[in-house]
Formats: structure tokens, C-alpha cells, sequence
């Protein structure tokens, strides 16, 4: 199945190194919201994390989440991503993590590589917001 | 009951006219991330809303929610705050809405005043994450 296609206007939020905040559920049914780093190959968006967190745990719980993107220099344009999680592999040598730092223009030592996975995530909906409003705001969409 | 109190180190963040990602539960039980003004007022937290969109719906299906704020000049440092909603109340004449729009800066036309409300959440858990690292990640929190 293909992914839906963000609207070309916040594509951009999508593909600058810009911060992720992304909504998981706990395994208690309560929410948790953290901030990440993503990469979008325009099929599937791919996030760095490690078995060790709580955000793991949460995945295997539900593998639904969502995510919010803010344009830094106007936070009234944002984007927000829904989707689930297809796959959680192993990043050997932790190569998947250090493409991540580099396009985030970081380079910390790595020393959890036995740990990272890369969780690839399905994008099942896109809502684009303009000056804090969605198009279909009147409609109850947001 | 009394709520839990943040790190001081990471107070400004909920002081400021910031954007908080709101993770909500949806009622299939997906989850939403929405960018939202709050206000607090060192106990509860404050939003506006209306009860013609979906995050009004998501919220009356589970209360529970939480959100993060980033430092706009150094998103590596942020705030989540878990909690859930305490009360939904009638905002007369959009006065808290009217509120929230000085304090971040804003002054549109109101025509939603009939259908505006107050939605304040009493906070359960709050997390700091400086330098993109909370104290408890070594322990799987974040």
C-alpha cells in the first residue's frame, strides 16, 4: 500500500532537520510526548531510539503514534503526521544513528550502539495547519 | 491533591508564551499531536478550544494527555508534562480565549465565542530534558 502524500506546501517541515514531538501511548493507557529526530525517505519516516526507553516499550504496546513538526520561524505552520510503526531492527555499528547525527549537524560519541534500533513508521495521514488554522477547522477536523 | 512541582531549571518553559504538542487519545484510539497555547498558573494548566473539533471529542473519550514544550533557542532542552483534564468549562464572551491571545501576541476578530471553552489539565508527572538527555534515561525513561 502507498503512503498518502503530505500537501507540497509543509513538505518542507518534513524534510529539514527540524524536531519531531511524538505522541506514544503507554502500556497503562496514559500518553507520552517527547521530542526526536526523523528522517523521510517520502515512503517512510525513520526515527533512532534504543531498546533500553520507555518509548520502546510503548511501541511494542501500540504501535499507532503521531507526530507534530513546527516551522521554527512561524509555529502557526506545522504539520502533524499520523501513522504506525512497521518495522523496529537492529543498527549495527550504529550507522542508521550517526547518518542522524550529521544531518543534525552533531557528532557526540556513541556508546549504546548494542542497543539502537531504527523504528520505521508508516504514515497513514497528513494535516497540514497554516497560520494556526487547518482547512477543515470549520469542519472539526482539528 | 496537590500537584507535582517541575524542576526549577525547566519552569521558564511553562512561563513562557511558548507551543505546547498536545498528544491526545483518539476515539478509535489512534493518537493526534496538535500545537496549542496554555497558560499556568503553577498548579493547573489552561487551554482554549472549542467544542466543534476533534481534540474536544478525543479529550471527553480519555482525559489523560500530555505535551512537551521545546526551547525555541535550544530544542535539545525540553519539557513533557503528563496529566489529564479536571474540567471543561464554558469560556462567556471568549474572555480566557481573548486572554491567551495577548499573552501570545495576537489580536483576530472573535467568532467563536459561543462555542469556546476552558480546558484545564492538573499535571501527574512532569520530565526535563536538557541537552537531549533526561537524568533517568540511563534507567529506559524517555
Amino acid at each position: 500500500m502507498s503512503s498518502p502524500t503530505p500537501p507540497e506546501s509543509h513538505t518542507s517541515l518534513l524534510e529539514r532537520p527540524l524536531f519531531a514531538h511524538v505522541a506514544t501511548e503507554r502500556p497503562d493507557g496514559s500518553l507520552q510526548s517527547s521530542v526526536m529526530w526523523q528522517v523521510w525517505d517520502r515512503d517512510l519516516f525513520r526515527f533512532t531510539h534504543t531498546t533500553r526507553r520507555q518509548k520502546y516499550k510503548n511501541l511494542l504496546h501500540e504501535p499507532r503514534l503521531a507526530f507534530s513538526i513546527s516551522d521554527p520561524d512561524d509555529p502557526y505552520d506545522y504539520i502533524e503526521v499520523r501513522g504506525e510503526v512497521v518495522s523496529i531492527e537492529p543498527d549495527p555499528d550504529a550507522a542508521f544513528y550517526r547518518s542522524l547525527q550529521e544531518r543534525y549537524g552533531v557528532s557526540d560519541p556513541i556508546t549504546d550502539a548494542d542497543v539502537r534500533v531504527v523504528i520505521a513508521v508508516r504514515p497513514t495521514a497528513f494535516r497540514a495547519i497554516t497560520g494556526g488554522r487547518t482547512e477543515r477547522e470549520a469542519g472539526g477536523e482539528s
